[in-house]
């Protein structure tokens, strides 16, 4: 796993994998809060994880984008059971709508000039 | 140009590429909203746009991911005047720290079943 500092993944190499999953949300927690952390906590022990950043504003929308060095680290954290279970529980409970693309990284730079995150 | 509903883009119809910034900003405005406003709307006018989502999270992460047709059109957009002038004189006045991924989305779905954005 990358540093994350801040919130941001900093310091992966491309090429890489990024799965962008964009949301809005229904009204309610419904469990949301406790199984997002909870899967979170899990994606991150899984192999090949590199990082993970997300924002929700006050519109609703929310991103998230997990990072991973392939794409069978991808496969594998979609068929991991309680990622699953969890997944197939919560999508229509906690999301009005998402999208979910799979997109392979092929280049990458950080910024301002001069900082380190 | 691709429907956008409450700021999810939608209906696109892989492959085509994905520009994620990620970002933490400064404190302070500094003419950062109405430049992001401007920078919104005139993307949206380029050659090859998709579509654009972006969330700020309470913790001052900011992810906008925007979508186009081609590396050319993102190639074009990076040299469209107004667009570098604005990104020289606000990179180091908004943002404390950034990363720019250009990722090539291979697959894509959309949920819950039975939905629409």
């Amino acid at each position: 796993m990358s540093a994350a500092h801040g919130g941001i993944a900093v310091g992966l190499q491309p090429p890489y994998y990024a799965v962008v999953f964009t949301s809005r949300r229904t009204e309610g927690d419904n469990g949301y809060a406790d199984a997002s952390d909870a899967m979170v906590a899990l994606a991150a022990t899984q192999p090949g994880f590199l990082g993970i950043e997300s924002a929700r504003g006050a519109d609703g929308v929310g991103i998230t984008v997990s990072y991973w060095d392939s794409e069978e680290a991808i496969a594998n954290w979609r068929r991991n059971a309680e990622h699953a279970a969890t997944r197939e529980h919560g999508r229509s409970l906690w999301y009005a709508h998402y999208e979910v693309r799979v997109a392979k990284v092929e280049r990458a730079y950080a910024g301002p000039p001069g900082t380190r995150a």
